[in-house]
């Protein structure tokens, strides 16, 4: 007998059918035993009854096919909350495919710390809540392609393995790259824009990595860019145009495709207003020390706390849980940035914040050959290292830029998480890949694996 | 005024309009000049008359932004090639967006070597045949998504940086991880598997690494994997079925949508037949001893040179270009895979070999606990070490298997590439990343550039 998914069983009343999944939960009643079978698609009550021997031995976890009858249930036994909550499968065979060890926890009704939840991780996915993080970031991301192609932009698949650290700056990871250097790219920035001189119109859907060396509620070590780049712009306000469109499509999907998993976290979508606002940093500034006092008007950058203030007044004046900042300092952004004409010491670069978090940067690049070579020189960067990225300036490039979007800090502010690990199916830190790690200062015991790497023999 | 891409001009006859783009090429006809323009649509031709004076400096590679009028060409010079070939643009203005060198060589009939191509990637790029390559694999990724998600499969985003060498063996990265050590994933096997205990059918777009300390026309050390796992299968033919229906998607949907760019290869899409022959590896072995007395019976894999004979006798005898073999040896597998009932010697996993190479590798795993952590002991590997995969498994997993496409390996074969550097938009490998790498004993002098990393301050 072909199976069917949970879901279906409904178009097949009083019909006999097969069924997979495992055991949610497991309700004795006097002799009657009720599972809770769960699939991809959902949950279904299945009933054992007369005698109970049919699920004797059998655990929440347990893998299970079942055959047997589906049936209306008795009326006050409806359950509104399931799509099957009108019918029950009668089982008449049970068969276990796959045995489960008791859980340490109660898998439905999780209450774990985070670092318990990220140790069990495997199991800890299989809760609904869970779940539904994850339904969301794939719908999120499904959005930014779609907007993307929709506006004629190809996408291609980036290369991560980099010869220089991109973005410069420490929070490189070093590869050992047989005989050489290697490192992990920080973004797929200098790539996406060496496109730009091919295809004009160019996304893609990678990792990008930032040996960050503090554990904060809103870094990973591995983290989803979303990152678009665009050639032939009018002005740098394009950008925010199109990012803009991004996102507004980002959460209109959401709207459509996820209001089960939204309900789940009692979210609402971030409001946009007509249009999200535009402010530059420096006035920002002003309009955060105006209303708090505090004066952070000579800082280079926006802090987290100034960033909050800021969603505050956005969402206050312009209905808006976003907004955009502009003219970042030219020496805090990286060496590819377009400098404002009328304030060099300022870029034509921008941040766009959600509910007082960062979730998009991006801004207009430098397109001019010359220009790049002289401040590759004035950072003290090689020109030979970047001699493979120049030819694309070299050789014709149009007035272009781009933005990226970090798509776990996109779903941790929709749903209001604590923590981006929870937006992350496995997140990655100073102290955690998969397990925990040893954060002591000798080298880590696991080391010793690394035998199975022959490029260690080489060192 | 708007700008208008090539393609659209040939609705706006004897209206003004604005294009922009490269000078594909420029031809001086006796005081008239001629510039093809190329954008991310196509060509179109620019006539720069009466006088020439407007495209005065103008040459190939340069960016323009051109207003002018679109006229019907003279029927003799109709071009039936471009799309735009019975329309010019008469140029009335022309800005030059930015200027470009002159090219090392012509990139409109490009005949270079394969390391000068690489060396000059960010412009061989623009060639119209080049760009066809990566037409096509983003329409083969395109094709293999959708044919998941039709069958139910959920899209996740995999880790790259893992704690433990994957599938054991000697070619994986190390990574310098804070004052411990990680790898670069070798596949998303084991997540992918983790997976399946969340959500059944799940695929990935992913990259995978091999440190292959050679240099072949197969390998690279950097490489696009697609990715698929499932459960509750009910024999591990089915992986065959489903791996069988994503290659004939693929297969349909590029002749499809780029019928264009395989003629620029002149390359027809490979046969599958009926359906694709299936045979094991014994079989196949017997079968090339018998054709040729090459005698590699004995071998525990196929040779390349076995992989192109078994290719030309199922043409031959099915009519298909494609060949799945099985039961390749259970100690040349990694540890996850599941031994035949019937001969524990042999493994239930599948090679399809594509015109005679690897394109796709798959089969059944080990889905019981005790089996695993068995396996893991006699491989002399740490149960430690998977410790948090295995929970997958001690908490209840289905019956499952999958398999993996790499993407630049199908291209090459549908497009008869000599090398599969040629499908991988910036290849990486023991001897390139961008540019070439020295490969002598010594370091590589490029290591100076890692005192932007911090990380190698702590070794």
């Amino acid at each position: 007998m072909q199976r069917v998914l949970n879901i279906e069983t409904i178009k097949y009343i009083n019909k006999n059918v097969k069924v997979c999944g495992w055991v949610n939960s497991r309700r004795d009643h006097g002799g009657i035993v009720f599972l809770d079978l769960r699939d991809r698609s959902g949950i279904l009550q299945i009933v054992v009854t007369p005698t109970a021997e049919l699920a004797k031995d059998i655990k929440n976890e347990y893998v299970l096919e079942i055959e047997g009858k589906i049936q209306k249930r008795p009326i006050k036994m409806f359950n509104p909350e399931l799509e099957t909550g009108e019918i029950e499968l009668k089982a008449e065979n049970i068969n276990i495919l796959a045995k489960a060890e008791t859980l340490p926890f109660d898998l439905k009704d999780l209450n774990v710390s985070l670092p318990v939840l990220l140790d069990y991780r495997p199991i800890t996915l299989r809760n609904k809540k869970i779940q539904a993080i994850f339904k969301i970031e794939e719908e999120a991301i499904n959005s930014f392609r779609k907007t993307m192609k929709d506006l004629g932009f190809a996408e291609f698949q980036a290369p991560t393995i980099v010869p220089v650290a991109t973005e410069g700056g420490a929070e490189v990871f070093h590869i050992d790259y047989f005989n050489g250097d290697a490192y992990l790219a920080q973004s797929p920035q200098l790539y996406k824009q060496i496109l730009v001189g091919v295809f004009e119109r160019i996304f893609t859907i990678t990792r990008a990595y930032r040996a960050e060396p503090s554990v904060t509620t809103r870094h990973l070590t591995e983290y989803i860019s979303l990152d678009a780049e665009m050639g032939f712009i009018n002005s740098w306000q394009d950008l925010m145009d199109f990012c803009e469109t991004v996102i507004r499509n980002i959460f209109l999907d959401l709207g459509k495709s996820c209001q089960k998993e939204l309900k789940l976290f009692s979210a609402t979508l971030p409001k946009l207003g007509e249009k999200i606002p535009r402010l530059k940093m420096k006035e920002a500034q002003e309009i955060i020390f105006k209303r708090t006092q505090r004066d952070n008007r000579e800082s280079p950058d926006l802090e987290p706390e100034d960033e909050k203030e800021i969603y505050e007044f956005a969402k206050e004046k312009y209905g808006s849980e976003l907004i955009f900042i502009s003219h970042y300092p030219t020496k805090k952004r990286p060496f590819y940035t377009f400098p404002d004409p009328k304030d060099p010491e300022y870029t034509l670069s921008f941040d766009l914040l959600c509910r007082g978090l960062e979730i998009v940067t991006g801004g207009q690049r430098i397109n001019d050959y010359e220009k790049l070579v002289k401040n590759i020189k004035k950072r003290k960067m090689k020109i030979k290292d970047f001699k493979f990225y120049l030819q694309a300036f070299k050789y014709g490039m149009p007035p272009e830029g781009g933005f990226c979007l970090g798509a776990e800090r996109i779903v941790k502010q929709i749903l209001d998480l604590e923590n981006v690990r929870e937006a992350s199916l496995f997140p990655r830190d100073m102290a955690r890949i998969d397990q925990r790690l040893s954060v002591s200062k000798k080298r880590n015991p696991r080391r010793k694996t690394s035998s199975l790497s022959g490029n260690k023999l080489k060192k």
